[in-house]
């Protein structure tokens, strides 16, 4: 539980003069409960009142979980016969006296439950939002989370090292995925923070990829995508190395994007833009005359979720502070031919930024 | 690309004088357009018109992927550096002419970005709901579905195949889920349908747990639930074995379990309701003196999404028809001693039902 960020929100409320925020992101409830749940499509709700106690409501079946994690006030639970919306609003109407203002994540609650609410709470209003006061409140990350997202960031240098060795001549794309959870798993983390990416060749070049059954060749490109969640904070990371020596296409898409990063990653400090840090990266790459294969955002907030505010990219004039999270990754995608991504997560330092990750970028190449 | 579907929701939209479909959900965009991906928090958007042609709307990293999917009307593709919805309301004004009426899939469209879409087409009428359609339109699965279901069943079998031989004193929940999902990935499974439970002992009891490095001691039961996404089709099931001789409590429990399941799986015909089905299970289980400890419903739908229409549970008066698939997976918990869930999904069929799995189901008892 951060009772810290609770009382933020609560003060946020307060100087609103709103009575209630109902958080429905299930990462969002798990940054101010501590409690982590996955509901499907079940109702998991956290309720914070400006005034009074907070209340989490969960499935009957995750009550005594969530009593027994490090959240402290009440659990309030529903059975699958029950209509859990009528419990929430009984409790609502209890607890805190029929609330007139209620903020909601709107990037997150459906359509339909804000229907529903609508339908039985007939004199509250739902227009706020809570979602730029949530993205506000996580961007600059305390030392805690710096600590735990360093400790991810080592999980997935130790994944980089696991697919590097695995690597051979004959081995596919999936073997290799395969091999890195697996090992991960075995040590102890329970989960991946989105699906490991390992392509090779002319399958690189797709930066939404996928592993399959493609095997490895000598004298091509392999990257490597991948994080980890762990203790709740994400990793992601990005490496590209060469299987045999790679051609000099290969060599020099390579450098450009290197240096691209560096140049990136050595620009950021307190006072500069976002959109100035994605410029730095695209200028590389542009002078290159690769500007048309560097087709995405150069980098996304990380922290509690893989992908969080903010973004970095042209347009987004947000100043970068002190304790922002957020990855440095430009890639360029010859189709059909060749793709390179490099990307570190960094947090921001005094003076500059530091990385999560410490993986070697220099092109490194796999013999064997 | 699924064609008599999309003609099918094209009949609904004209019946009901709508304009256009916006389908969000990137499990029903698989479902229609054969091109399956995860936007994270980019835009990912099917328009289904009533009377033109639909297209697709991704973002640009995507383009390619999509064209090369079995798709074949237009892909248009948004950089990240520009707004996703001025293009989209652009692309509905150039080809449908402002529509009138947009039907949405309201629980899963959020609230932002309805609220975007009311605010750039003010004369649009966005008051329909897909949701029900959408489900109505998935409940009856087709031959072709059926196969696959029971491919990705195969695949479920298979998994319990390797972790019943991963068990041994001293192997640990998260080692024995690590090897499953190591082996499966190796032999072409590209993704769990969710994170593979592995449960021993007392943890079993708790059933949304997670596996830890609790490790498995003799006598005592362990709960395997897993499953694969296949061609785009998942699977679901639960087994639970004894590592050694159970208990006399063990050994009597699942018995009541089993009896639970085969009962509710022997009444599964067309022209029962969903309701029923549940409550044959939840008899014999009350009737054993543990209808506290069946806490969750009997069973829930399963397609393109592990969990679907229809619910299995008290009140809903659903009548099953021949097509349908979904699970049927009673569990009796006892907290701090003992977890048992059995479970099958099953297709309904002229006069009764079959599952997709075929372990067996009388208590395994592992020796080793």
């Amino acid at each position: 539980m951060n009772l810290a960020k609770i009382e933020e929100l609560k003060s946020w409320l307060n100087s609103h003069d709103i009575a209630l925020a109902y958080i429905s992101n299930p990462d969002h409830i798990a940054y101010y409960s501590g409690y982590t749940s996955d509901p499907h499509e079940r109702v998991l709700a956290l309720f914070i009142s400006a005034t009074a106690d907070p209340f989490l409501f969960t499935p009957a079946l995750e009550v005594e979980t969530a009593k027994n994690s490090s959240w402290q006030f009440d659990v309030l639970g529903y059975a699958d016969n029950e209509n859990p919306w009528q419990l929430i609003v009984k409790a609502l109407n209890e607890r805190y006296d029929e609330p007139k203002k209620i903020a909601v994540e709107k990037n997150h609650l459906t359509v339909d439950r804000l229907e529903i609410l609508r339908s039985l709470l007939l004199h509250t209003d739902f227009n706020f939002d809570l979602t730029p006061v949530i993205q506000q409140s996580q961007l600059r990350k305390t030392t805690e989370e710096i600590t735990l997202l360093k400790e991810a960031g080592s999980w997935a240098d130790e994944a980089f090292k696991i697919g590097f060795a695995a690597i051979q001549a004959g081995a596919s794309e999936a073997e290799i995925t395969a091999e890195i959870e697996y090992q991960l798993k075995r040590r102890g983390v329970s989960q991946m923070s989105f699906d490991t990416i390992v392509l090779a060749g002319d399958n690189a070049a797709n930066p939404h990829g996928a592993p399959g059954e493609r095997k490895i060749v000598p004298n091509e490109l392999v990257l490597f995508d991948l994080g980890v969640i762990w203790k709740g904070y994400c990793s992601d990371a990005t490496r590209t190395v060469a299987y045999q020596k790679p051609t000099d296409l290969q060599a020099k898409i390579y450098q450009i994007v290197l240096e691209a990063q560096l140049a990136a990653q050595n620009f950021v400090r307190p006072g500069v833009t976002a959109a100035q840090i994605d410029k730095v990266a695209r200028d590389v790459i542009e002078k290159a005359g690769y500007g048309k294969y560097f087709n995405h955002r150069l980098g996304h907030g990380i922290g509690t979720t893989v992908h969080e505010f903010p973004s970095l990219v042209e347009g987004n004039d947000l100043v970068i502070e002190e304790g922002m999270c957020f990855s440095i990754e430009p890639g360029i995608y010859l189709p059909g031919e060749v793709g390179v991504r490099i990307e570190d997560c960094v947090h921001v330092t005094p003076n500059g930024c530091e990385a999560f990750t410490k993986t070697p970028k220099e092109l490194q190449i796999i013999t064997k």
